[in-house]
């Protein structure tokens, strides 16, 4: 197929899937996972009745549950796609229901954390196996997924060390069948590539978005009219799910830091640069960012149309 | 017609355009002026005899010239397309050249510096008004221009203090001929208004992109590959053209300056909310960023389809 997801899988690769929260993620694996035939059965909850609602509506599940602990019974992989904060506490409902040899893994930004959480609740009997598919849109809610989402990006598996091998090769396999790449590092790691990454980027932007608000002298109107200067770029990510990110920020705190440190202290020299006119070092800085946008778009993690493809219909008219 | 631009004119509103420099924005404005028939006749120049060569093969003027001055005799409006910082040198070389009566303006992203040097170099007798499209891509060259790149981008003009009012609404005429909605307002709130929708936003991209290229821990291709966390959307703009934007900075210092003051102050804030774990605070910031977005939206500055569009075709799949 044309989209990247190819054929459905003739056998399904679970028998019984259980999404925890259906949001953006949850929704879209919902979707794959139907589509792909990679679960025989997909059980879907969420703590919110009306989204639960909403799933039904969208019929992006096989079964409903009324609650997670319900949701896992049985199940042979269950995947948490609820904000990282909540990790601990759908942990502690579900530990008593899942089932021997279950996999439980999650969709979170931050690993660490979660790798602690899950090791301190769940039963040694289920294999913890927690997964960051770096995919997503400045969108929430189980109508903003879809099947695609995960094509040709990266999921990352952090499983603690001296994991069985086997849960980690069948997680992998499901997250490849989803059409994604799979990567394996410590959580440790992962959270410090996606400090820079991902955590990083959106607390500049959330932070330039309040600094314009915050202008007496510019009016809000004015920040508006002329966003196409660059801000509007900001304001995508600075729309994301605040929950998530706050959940990002509090369980990442020491990575996010470090590398906001390393910011600052190259903010502080281009600083310096602006205030000297030294041309030539901003023009130096200048020159050799261009070549990680080339390699990003090379790698396929980025549309080669100028403007992010937003003149993908005026280019040549 | 369907993309904004609308029917040619029935009469050219200019005689003889003159347009410096045949970049992005130059080649967009040769574009839409033969397309929209602003010009009864289009002259073109560039420093560069590649860009000339680069024109000419494109068909994008009537006339090329091999020089600045050459190019503006005659001409009643003249249009400098080069970086800020070449406006120096292309006003002393085009000052000798002008017609009596002539308009000339600009599209540099700094009025005040620029304003400055074109009254300190031309002659009473032309008309100066400087002016703002708050357009463009990341790309650079005659080539990556478009007729509709300005179809619902604002154009700030920035006449000096007492300009006369026909030679500014013949100006306002011709942007809004090429789809741009206008403002008037002065150099000096231009810049400040622009260092915070333009300027910031771009020093902050290079600024990160620098950051992440220089960590030890975390390598390029980690880097690359995690990008789709957010951090790609940081590149777009750090991969614009390097003369252009040091030219920016190297003439609006002081707003920009300023501007970055105010950031860096909310950030030391944001980063002691994380350090105290103020999950309230960084809750409410992250929330209140998502309303400006809609505004940009809704005032036709953005695309409303999530991920700038990258997803266009995957959505409902």
């Amino acid at each position: 197929m044309v989209d990247g997801l190819g054929a459905p899988l003739t056998a399904p690769l679970f028998d019984r899937v259980a999404l925890i929260g259906i949001g953006l993620i949850g929704s879209s694996l919902a979707r794959v996972a139907k589509r792909k035939n990679l679960a025989r059965t997909i059980v879907a909850s969420d703590a919110s009745a009306e989204v639960r609602a909403r799933v039904a509506e969208l019929g992006l599940a096989d079964e409903i549950a009324g609650s997670a602990a319900r949701a896992v019974e049985g199940a042979d992989l269950v995947i948490l796609c609820v904000p990282v904060g909540a990790v601990d506490a759908v942990a502690q409902e579900i530990a008593p229901h899942l089932a021997p040899g279950a996999i439980v893994s999650d969709v979170g930004s931050v690993k660490g954390a979660v790798l602690a959480t899950l090791t301190k609740h769940l039963p040694k009997t289920v294999a913890i196996v927690p997964a960051h598919p770096v995919a997503g849109t400045e969108e929430s809610g189980p109508a903003a997924g879809f099947a695609t989402l995960f094509v040709n990006r990266w999921c990352i598996l952090t499983p603690p060390e001296g994991a069985d091998e086997k849960p980690v090769k069948r997680l992998a396999e499901f997250w490849t069948a989803a059409g994604a790449n799979v990567e394996i590092m410590t959580a440790q790691h992962h959270d410090l590539v996606l400090s820079i990454t991902s955590h990083l980027p959106h607390l500049i932007a959330y932070n330039i978005v309040g600094t314009a608000a915050d202008l007496e002298a510019v009016t809000q109107s004015e920040v508006i009219k002329f966003s196409a200067g660059g801000f509007r770029d900001f304001t995508r990510i600075a729309a994301s799910d605040p929950t998530m990110w706050r959940d990002v920020f509090l369980n990442n705190k020491e990575a996010v830091l470090e590398t906001l440190g390393r910011f600052t202290e190259d903010l502080t020299a281009l600083q310096r640069m602006i205030r000297n006119g030294d041309g030539e070092g901003l023009f130096k800085l200048f020159t050799r960012t261009r070549a990680i946008r080339r390699g990003i778009i090379a790698e396929g993690q980025e549309t080669a149309a100028p403007d992010f493809g937003r003149h993908r219909d005026d280019k040549d008219q």
